[in-house]
């Protein structure tokens, strides 16, 4: 501890904001690396190569519709709303930090699926006939998804970091990301189609573990720029119901054609249902006066949705859904109550957008949901054929049996997290170094520091304000002939 | 009527806006009651229970593809952004009751949906083999419907009503939309497709009865909220505009597969586009000097998404659409310039959004709409197998001719006026009750009542606000910095 | 030049901003022009019509899922939803605006897509067995890209004009558009899915042209009005981001079934997600202090888009689409920093929006990608079939050569900026008249000329507002405890 305390100040020296070499020349670089990884890499898949009729015809399939693209392109476009609407706007709550707030949220999802089109596609994609990284539709929703993750992780840091330590958190992020997902899916074989291990858990503590590092003790300095104006809420709101309303999409994007994408969608449909109704119960219990809190209403009620990540392609059953969703609403308040100052003041963990109650928290429930509706499925409940193909029991797991299963959901859950925490160490170490541009600790959640920001009227003290009133004379004209009316 | 009056004075007492303990308790055991009765009722239908691929075979259905998931999801991910999004947001407009307007109908929805699903399920998907309601896709969209008739009643309370007031409307809402919709469309075989019956006429009745229920004589009091200010005029325009965009999908949602999803989005397409121009005409000829108003642009511009919803599965053709759509945007906008003042005036009915010229007049055109088309329809327009598969003419109503088709819509429009009307005021004498923490008189329209409202520097009045800004020293030198030049 | 010159001084007479006779007569004659129309010519085709599942069963179709319907209805949604909010919102930055932007995006796409059904019906879809166009889907779609053309015009010309002259505008851009896009794709047999040429370059020279006609030397006038606010920027996000990430199905809409769609969503997907990275770049490095413009995030990260529209069809390869999304993020931004300015100082064009640099020159890149992308495409590449399919080499072009392909490419190109400077020329001269009822020079991007503007306690000057405030005794009483603690 003393180690890292010591390394915190010899990074805290004056702090220049100015990022007009970094940022352009980590743009243009890793941008045209991209294109030299692509120009070698990534091809088209059958189903999206002018040779898909040819394909089509050796394979059996009787019509265009079968191609991958119509049971998946929905949904991909559902899931795209949300990384650029959903966690874009989100996070537009704070007075004055809603260009960066979605800005650099476009920037890095924008970076990052490229990113992640690579590395999952190394790990998930590749032929090894030709070496190429062939991709469709699927590849563009878990890119989408591995985004996911680094902009949880944005969420913990909010208003406190430059846009170029976002991208280095986002480029080290897909990384992490795509090395977790391949050792929880593939070698422990977890079933995850939502993402409540993969995304959740490890995007919330990669980005708690991060903030842990980049913990500013004068913060409070920056608190009058900390809250929200009115308008800010209602924006973010544009962000939360996004997220709300297509998680179901999100939940089935890539679980199996048929049964498998129908019961995800309800299964989620259902969970965030009954996340509103409690969320706005604690809220109103936990306020004096019991007047809701806007931070809850924008956060918690899409709780429900990650918890029910992994278990909702599964025979979680209505009511399932609707008891996770309930004990994720309460949960993920309480949180933002006591669990989120507790945090800062004792953990010296500083979480903008309360990451944890919203993603860490619930994700680890969800894996914990997860774990338990594998290991109590059985054959009686999905049918010999649909208990094989909803758990994927085939080539070298062919002998799995569902309670070994559970064993390995919940062994993927504690690799999500390792991967989270031992990331964001690493990354925030590196994001302390002094060359990133971050900002002074009484300019944070200001976007004067990277954005050029339009002057307005309210900007001005009134006696100014007043004689700028008085040049454009027709205004004040025509409000006085109106107040004498 | 004067019984009416007296019940009214002994319910206006003291007014007590805490909801802290009403609005948790309702919620809670709501919530519990609701997963209960999923747990004993709700189960997976065949298409998203694992038991689908064993269903194909024996259904002998070739593909995936074919499940109706494909066939609707896209138009219930449209359906569900009107939903929380669309009507949402169209509340917006008011200055300060935004957090009202898009969180409480976030609640209702949360809690009038599952909800539908076990009332309607009772009604319409109930397995009598094992007493279980099946649910899939089709229940969702459903689902989502009948909630939309509470929000289209929650337009007429806006701002005058506490959330636990718009949790009974909703409950009570429900339960008499699924019976009205069974009696409707089950008993009298009427077609309603997009619902301008069964979810515009009822939801608009039911709300103008309830808000005539809780007139309030010095609503005027409040007065200075009940406007728009510049953004919050904008924001109500993200409501319009998905709820326009996405009303083709609303009234094909629930259609027939293949041209009866196909047509009905094609008319309402061209509907709404019909009745945006006649709406803007009308409000610019009404104004002094020309100008449009944005209530108007709104509001009306939808009015011909309702009227076509109940013909839009018929061969109403394209040149019928834009007729139905051509006389809405006149008949509603003349709605808001004539009608509501009226209604408030003689009639005691305070309709905070105008619903009665949005959903209840549109409504009870759209059913006529639907009545003359129907009985105008004949096999060389539709062919002898679509006019069968078009009106449902098989089982018990397989000797329906077009004419008496006819004449069960109009039974079924009244049914859903009285239904509205009738509801509605037994549910305005329930919410007239003194114990449901509705705002005073001098208090609507004001999210201070149920919300922690962020403090804006312009809430606070010059002098002090010219004080606050010396404190941020460097702001102020900026800005004089600035005049300077 | 001379003859313009003082073709312009007759026209720059006294102005009066009333529209209340002009815009509604235009809406309802134009209005019932379209009702008649559309009774004499506009019909469901076959797959739209009752008689679907007879056709089905001579076509030999196996199930309604291959209705053209589910191939193409969530493309439509989301170009709808770019068409309406996308546009709409994109232009909302301008501080006073944001009404004139939404609202007459939404007045001029409701009557153009009506007329385009029309106008391009005559040319594509008419069934010469009986005069009628025979409308499903796919002309739908069509119908809002057309509009596109007309909306991206309005951005050159956003708050100079009046509602009548943009419905002029758009009365002619239709017309025009038709008549080139028939010229383009039939009679030249470019192909153009996404429309660089037919839509963005077609639309774009044409409001450049329109805005030269339009000059005003005085627009400094109404300088105080010509940027944004903090929250108008924010609203200008939403449509940026809904544009952004729609675009894969704009390029993707109309393109073959099957590969078609696949290749093209996700070749524009990877253009855009380069573009944001060097639009990034270029803006930070132009600006001093290396602040980010709002105005280059809002505009330049969707060049990307344009510029692949051509090619996204064909095997423009994942790297192709990257280097084409790298170089027009550079292009477009820079096109804002030194293009603009120049064309307005040098060229007397005023382009609002940046039109120039976000559609008229990607487009053009777009159709010189598209062209050398087609001239390149060999049967090694696509496959036999595939290059037949593709290019769409078949009846009287069933002896096209790729090389040959990529000199009708460049055809299509020449036709498509001729149309747009030619068409812009005249319909700006048509535009001149002075009885449109467009504002004075000191009087644009100002929403107080057409509409309605809700009063906001900001325009009372300081003193009143005190006043104000005082009659409110409970609001500043607890502004003043507030201020205590």
């Amino acid at each position: 501890m003393g180690c890292v305390q010591s390394f915190r100040e010899i990074c805290d020296r004056q702090k220049n904001t100015n990022v007009r070499f970094s940022l352009p020349a980590v743009c243009f670089v890793w941008q045209t690396a991209m294109i030299i990884l692509f120009g070698i890499f990534i091809r088209y898949n059958e189903e999206s190569s002018p040779r898909w009729k040819e394909y089509r015809r050796e394979k059996n399939i009787s019509s265009d519709i079968e191609n991958d693209f119509y049971f998946r392109y929905p949904s991909f476009q559902d899931v795209h709303v949300m990384i650029f609407v959903g966690f874009g706007f989100l996070m537009t709550f704070l007075k004055r930090y809603s260009f960066g707030a979605v800005g650099f949220n476009f920037l890095i999802a924008a970076f990052g699926l490229q990113w992640a089109l690579l590395m999952q596609g190394w790990f998930h994609s590749l032929d090894y006939t030709d070496g190429k990284i062939k991709i469709g539709i699927e590849n563009l929703i878990n890119a989408d998804f591995c985004v996911a993750g680094c902009l949880i992780a944005y969420g913990a840091v909010l208003g406190k970091v430059s846009p170029v330590q976002l991208l280095v958190l986002t480029l080290f992020g897909i990384t992490l990301f795509a090395v977790e997902e391949y050792i929880i899916l593939d070698l422990i074989h977890a079933r995850d189609a939502g993402g409540s291990m993969v995304i959740h858990t490890f995007g919330g503590y990669y980005g708690l573990a991060i903030s842990w590092m980049l913990y500013r003790p004068n913060l409070d300095q920056s608190g009058r720029l900390q809250g929200s104006v009115y308008h800010s809420d209602v924006f973010a709101m544009i962000g939360t119901l996004f997220l709300w309303m297509f998680w179901p999409s999100f939940n089935s994007a890539i679980t199996d054609h048929g049964d498998g994408q129908h019961r995800a969608a309800i299964n989620t449909y259902l969970a965030l249902a009954s996340t509103v109704l409690t969320t706005v119960a604690i809220s109103s219990l936990f306020q004096k006066h019991g007047k809701l809190d806007m931070v809850h209403i924008q956060n918690s009620t899409l709780a429900g949705g990650v918890a029910v990540g992994t278990a909702a392609e599964f025979m979680l059953m209505p009511y399932g859904s609707l008891i996770v969703g309930f004990c994720c609403g309460i949960i993920s308040t309480l949180g933002y109550i006591y669990i989120s100052p507790f945090m800062e003041k004792y953990l010296k963990i500083q979480d903008t957008c309360g990451i944890h109650n919203l993603h860490a928290l619930p994700g680890v429930i969800g894996g914990i949901v997860g774990a338990i509706t594998a290991a109590a499925a059985s054959e009686s409940v999905y049918g010999h054929e649909g208990l094989l193909n909803t758990f994927d029991f085939e080539g070298e797991f062919k002998d799995m049996v569902p309670t070994r299963q559970g064993g390995h959901q919940a062994a993927g859950m504690c690799v999500a997290i390792c991967f989270g925490v031992g990331g964001g160490i690493i990354v925030g170490c590196i994001l302390r170094l002094p060359i990133w541009g971050d900002p002074a600790d009484d300019n944070c959640f200001d976007d004067e520091c990277y954005w050029e920001v339009p002057q307005e009227e309210a900007d001005i003290p009134p006696v100014l304000q007043y004689n700028n009133h008085m040049q454009n004379k027709d205004v004040v004209e025509s409000n006085f002939t109106m107040e004498q009316n």
